[in-house]
């Protein structure tokens, strides 16, 4: 028998077991075949990649080492005793072999497969197989089967009040923060609106990234119930939320390979939101030629999957097609997008009209999910409760309940203007270019750097008047930003004399 | 910069960069969101799968440390100064996404995918995604062209002689080691057969390790060079010759996940042979209810599959389609396999007749290459010279010139019989069971380890009599076989009373 370790080693969703190469109990070469092991002890089992190390100081000959994922998942002590073993490679894995043959699978398959994805029995390159073998075809059929299949594959989310609302927007537009206006104002109404957010992982910010600047977001199941009930709604990040775990492991192979298909998107989003326990949903798609979703075509053949998928799942479930041509409001980062929400929550005059717009928009068609609503006064009622302050006084004692933030965040003081290079028109803004500077400049991580958008398109501008500011808190961060937007600013004015 | 370690741990083709979560050059969190970087220093970069070490002893905060082979890839120094960077990921990964949308990828975009792989600029979820894509539909031209990307990718060996004669078995059935036979017979007729093998990875024994109980299979080109000049054949281990670098990082995706399409076969047995620089090569399919191709009309596909890109590639193919109904010989195992090849070698009447039989055939398909040769002549030839002796004093000159073996391989002295469980006829022996009872045993890393067959199908036996010994060294490797045997001895006797 081996003893077990824990090594200090994350290695992102992949169980990897470490044996010396001059293992003293196993015969390392027995288990290279197929590079995976399966590792029992205490009654528990698991299967691991195999790695090996050569060196005595990081994992004796009598040991295995656990990647600290891995040793979390066996659940065992340090100095436990297990054993290796040859791997039993899990049999739902024919399936996708089948599936990568052109086989159409059952609700019944999916649902074999997506349990061993959940418990981890898969390793990264085979999720990556069941991924593009579900990338060539899979029938909508198969797509609700795949996501029933991840709602049975975790826990589920049950509160003690009636319809539930939610928001969901697939992303892809900076400074689209419509989330943190549109859920003061539907709780405002009355409606329960519990929203878990993630924290941005390629983009400058996401909802919870913002939503940090204002208030403490780190917030477990039970807070998240007396939010609801005391002030029918929340603003937190969905990681204590432990409800799709095979859309989690899902989707740890899905960004790095950067295959995103419809199928996936709607199964992804719909189990995470039918695991949350929402009832009324909203799912708000941008278009633009540089957003997710480039067409209106797209968008709409999107927007079938999701009401076909919703409605099996018996979901009250309805699709915003939303301008994602250009960036929202202003701010891109968390500290300038969280001005920007407050501005509009405050009813400054400055406030950013599209973002307030779009917020009332969505949360318009929300507040018409309420059967008491008179049809078609939902935008209206919003409004109402904005210019009333009554959205206001909702998120200020939303962010009373969940706590300060766990550090003040500023403004970025390193600043740099990007300007007009002729007099024109502003005529293009590029989402994917601004977010990449922002990012850049330090976003998400420093809460205070990005992009501050002086001019939106349609703006006529002079030559050397400021188009944006770029503001970093650190040097190199300041740096980079300054050298990709010299490359190509993502901004395009329009209009005679000098380059564009 | 970060100060370059090497970590001395082996993460098998994949290039892992270790960062310490705390590290003091840059905010890892930047990275989490791809899992990847790019390292860069001295003028060379490389693309790595990132993981966070969290334990100063194992790597400091100002260093990056590499798994061994991506040290080895990336060539600098320990204690160079290396930077890491957002990584740019391989463009013609874009082209499998679009063959995992259902396009037809032209041999220009298979050369871009294959220079890639070859360079080591995909992850193995990459890579995944790439052979998925390609199990799901391949035309023949694709197999053409992924095989020409894959000599393309690699070096190519010259011989200074006419035809170079080689010979490949798809294998699968344990026993089968016809290529120690076949060699010397072609050799001794005067035609090049410089044979290069693998060792086992999940069979039993590979001819590497067989031919390393009789000689030193450890040679380089150079010596391969001169047997060919002065033997006209040799019998060595593939490892020293760099042929098909990309074959060889698909086939370590490929193997954990079993996904083995006819396309990537043919793609990878030719590639691997045309860049040895063979001109007339002999495919051998087994079939067999437990062999890797189970039906005749499945041996036909791939029979075709193969003239079609053989014949495109300028090579003279012939393709043998054998009985694999059950194993070849008696001795499954690299001393026991050994065994039964100098029997046969040496003409001693209870040399296995089934592996003499099957060797002689092979043997004069090869032998008919030979434009002097008179049509249908050839198994006469091979005949005349296993006959003659001339076969023997070949692979004895071969033994001698490649040198005596790294260790004595001695058979295992640990014997469990396997007997009859009731008087009857073997109906059916399982190639997949018996070589998994054999690698139990063993075998090949303990190569005195494995199964002794006493009778094949066809036999009369009578209940009690051994249908097999099961050889091993060691007492845990023992008890594991046996207990395997007793579970299913992988023979089926037909007959009256007991069970079967």
């Amino acid at each position: 028998m081996l003893t077990l370790r824990r090594l200090a080693i994350d290695t992102f969703r992949e169980n990897v077991a470490f044996l010396n190469r001059h293992c003293t109990v196993y015969r390392v070469e027995d288990f290279l075949g197929l590079g995976r092991v399966e590792v029992t002890g205490g009654g528990k089992a698991m299967l691991a990649v195999l790695n090996l190390v050569e060196d005595d100081a990081i994992l004796g000959p009598g040991e295995i080492g656990l990647s600290t994922a891995a040793f979390r998942h066996l659940g065992l002590p340090e100095g436990a005793r297990v054993a290796v073993e040859h791997p039993t490679p899990p049999r739902s894995f024919d399936l996708v072999r089948a599936k990568a043959g052109g086989a159409t699978l059952s609700h019944a398959d999916l649902a074999a497969v997506i349990r061993d994805v959940a418990a981890q029995r898969y390793s990264k390159i085979e999720i990556a197989a069941f991924l593009i073998a579900c990338a060539a075809f899979m029938t909508t059929d198969e797509v609700l089967g795949l996501t029933r299949a991840m709602i049975d594959a975790g826990s589920r989310l049950t509160w003690d009040v009636g319809p539930i609302a939610d928001k969901h927007c697939i992303g892809g537009v900076p400074g689209n923060r419509t989330s943190m206006i549109v859920v003061p104002i539907v709780a405002a109404h009355g409606l329960p609106i519990p929203k878990t957010s993630s924290r941005a992982i390629t983009s400058p910010a996401g909802t919870a990234d913002t939503m940090e600047v204002l208030a403490n977001v780190d917030v477990g199941v039970e807070r998240m119930q007396e939010l609801v009930r005391t002030v029918k709604g929340c603003l937190v990040w969905g990681g204590h939320v432990n409800l799709s775990p095979a859309d989690d492991v899902l989707i740890s192979v899905e960004r790095p390979l950067a295959v995103d298909t419809r199928e996936q998107l709607v199964a992804s989003i719909l189990s995470k939101k039918a695991a949350a326990g929402s009832t009324n949903l909203l799912v708000d798609i941008p278009v633009g030629p540089t957003a997710k979703v480039r067409t209106q075509g797209e968008a709409v053949r999107l927007r079938k999957l999701f009401e076909y998928v919703g409605d099996q799942l018996g979901l009250t479930l309805d699709v915003a097609i939303t301008d994602g041509s250009q960036p929202v409001g202003f701010g891109i980062g968390p500290v300038l997008e969280a001005r920007d929400v407050m501005a509009v929550l405050r009813g400054e005059p400055a406030a950013p009209a599209d973002l307030r717009e779009s917020a009332l928009r969505l949360a318009g068609r929300i507040i018409e999910f309420d059967p008491a609503v008179r049809g078609g006064s939902g935008y209206r009622r919003a409004r109402d409760l904005l210019e009333g302050g009554e959205a206001l006084r909702t998120m200020e004692r939303i962010m009373e309940r969940q706590g300060p933030p766990p550090a003040k965040a500023t403004l970025g003081t390193l600043v740099h203007e990007v300007v007009a290079p002729k007099d024109g028109t502003v005529e293009a803004i590029d989402c994917y270019r601004i977010a990449r500077i922002a990012r850049l400049a330090g976003a998400p991580v420093d809460k205070g750097a990005g992009i501050d958008l002086l001019h939106k398109v349609g703006a006529r501008v002079r030559r050397g008047e400021p188009l944006y500011r770029i503001h970093a808190n650190t040097r190199p961060d300041f740096a980079f930003a300054r050298t990709m937007a010299e490359e190509d600013a993502g901004i395009r004015v329009n209009g005679l004399g000098g380059a564009a």
